[in-house]
């Protein structure tokens, strides 16, 4: 991995805070990467773009060429989060998060799920889960139903019909299944879960199968598994512990990192990288959740989701220990949380003391 | 309704009873079925039907023509689970379950969650749904990414593309929203949640959007609400008593009612009616779980997801009051049942006894 192989000294970061509590959290994550670099003689300089529904709302842009150009120029990138109630559904995600993540080929959409000490999961852990959650589901990000191949015919009438196709390739589907394999492989477990619905989906599910045996033949110490979608989510609530890696279509991974989020304690904590690990494109870094535009500008945010995302964002870097030292301060800093309710910035503040 | 309308005297029943535990837990339902009736002056008469993997291994068949003809010709069908390692992936389930549902236009596949008293949920229900789980589930049965409308091109080379379209009509669309609104209304509650992903399948998503807006202007009583489809899973897992009435499309009614079924104490008690709500076809009751080859024939499967799926048979048929009776008879055996593990048969005896 070009990234990793040659550790950064300096980090020039593009920030893309986006919309609602987009810009609180990032402040946060900003603060802790400051924190955790301090120090290390490594300059951190960040560029803002100001994406989003405000920029929408005045010149009906959404992502200019210029900007994804600019952005391109970077080593890596921060989103907080973008959408707002008052831009029509789909203008802002297909108009600037979906086609960064497309135009910067960020074909690994990765989305640890782990239950930390002292946090409070809707599952009944001691029952369910005693040995804990702790896996991470790759999803790819480039294909699938999420390419924006869709259309519909006398639209508005009694005889609309609407189609959406999902697109699935050979190459799409290898490069992202060889990186979860090489992500088990990397795991103490060695344990790579398939999750599709090719009992249905036959054409683009079988690629998948075909696709994961073929690669799996060049990690033979990787156990594989294959769950069919609707039955993978009922075992990520009655025995989630049993999932190592997962590796999963675009929107199959949508669908089920929001529940690994649930059960691991909530989108609050719930941090994704969208990587391009050829590194011909700088990596993005981004909370699972969006906007929530009803608590922005309140406070009441939790930024660790874009906390434990710059952690992620480190550990690409190729900054391993400070990734852990970021992780570690926020597992330090859950444990004492407890029921506690704190401001944005207070939960800000204390990670990053905990890291000087 | 057609059905509803003219209670049968007779039930003319198509047995589908299928693979692994299917014979086991249809021959449980067939009891409570002929104790719930008894008494009435109703004829129970059933005709079974051979297809599954045994018919497909010995003759490559799967739902021959003359055998949906026959099929066809009955008030209501009973199916147990179809589905067996010997077949590959996609045959049985391309070749028999969805071809009956298209066939037979069953629109509503209807899916009850609801938590009976004594049944132990993997959630922590104190805390999550401290007002319990009742909802039911609404999923569009004939369209979507089910229509089997995909392919692959270069198959097996590296310049493989596999494709999955999603069809989706107004026609399709308008109906089975009309259905979820009159049962809302019909609920105490009288609460509408649309499920999709509109934000990023926009086409499909704003079909079922405008088409909720409009039918809904028919119920004004009936309060609406939307979830993007991975938010929904959220909400399942961390507040699943929001729900009272959900609608949404094929593939995510599939995974969002494995889901539901989880939370409501597990796979083993979830039942389903696919439904044409027209009359015009036999609609067919099955429970949600599959065949479970692993343990098949050896009396462990739980017949409990059948004995409800034909609660919800009679009720269809009309029979309202027997089918009260087979719900409040399985409900005082969960009640009673605690930890206890009892054979299948012995369960469809305890329901049995229960009715007589
Ligand atoms: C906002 C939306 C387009 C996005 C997605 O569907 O990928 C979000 O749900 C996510 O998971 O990052
Ligand atoms: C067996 C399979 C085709 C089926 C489906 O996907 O509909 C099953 O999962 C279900 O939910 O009834």
């Amino acid at each position: 991995r070009t990234a990793a192989d040659t550790p950064s000294t300096d980090i020039n970061l593009a920030v893309i805070a986006g919309d609602g509590i987009g810009p609180e959290v990032v402040d946060e994550g900003l603060k802790v990467l400051e924190a955790a670099t301090a120090g290390s003689g490594t300059k951190v300089s960040s560029t803002a773009y100001d994406l989003g529904a405000k920029r929408w709302n005045a010149t009906g842009e959404t992502l200019p060429d210029s900007v994804l150009d600019e952005v391109r120029g970077h080593d890596v990138i921060l989103l907080g989060a973008i959408g707002d109630p008052s831009v029509p559904s789909g203008v802002l995600e297909r108009g600037i998060l979906l086609p960064l993540r497309f135009a910067l080929d960020h074909f690994v959409n990765l989305r640890p799920a782990k239950l930390f000490p002292g946090v409070e999961s809707p599952l009944a852990v001691e029952r369910v889960a005693p040995n804990g959650i702790d896996f991470v589901v790759v999803r790819e990000g480039t294909e699938g139903p999420y390419v924006g191949n869709g259309g519909s015919l006398r639209t508005g009438t009694p005889h609309e019909i609407a189609t959406e196709v999902s697109v699935n390739t050979r190459f799409g589907v290898e490069r992202v299944v060889r990186e979860a394999f090489a992500r088990a492989q990397a795991r103490p477990r060695k344990h790579l879960t398939l999750v599709h619905k090719h009992n249905v989906l036959t054409h683009a599910g079988h690629l998948w199968r075909r696709t994961v045996e073929e690669v799996g033949a060049e990690f033979p110490d990787v156990e594989t598994a294959y769950q069919h979608v609707d039955a993978a989510t009922i075992f990520l609530a009655t025995d989630p512990g049993r999932f190592d890696v997962i590796v999963t279509d675009n929107l199959f991974g949508d669908i089920i990192t929001d529940i690994a989020a649930a059960i691991a304690g909530g989108i609050g904590l719930a941090a994704s990288g969208n990587i391009n690990p050829t590194g011909e494109a700088p990596s993005m870094f981004e909370p699972v959740h969006g906007s929530a535009p009803d608590i922005a500008g309140q406070g009441k945010a939790d930024p660790t989701a874009t906390i434990l995302s710059v952690a992620m964002l480190l550990e690409h870097l190729g900054r391993t220990d400070e990734a852990a030292r970021v992780e570690a301060a926020v597992a330090a800093d859950l444990a004492e949380r407890g029921g506690q309710v704190r401001t944005t910035s207070a939960i800000g503040d204390a990670v990053a003391a905990r890291l000087s």
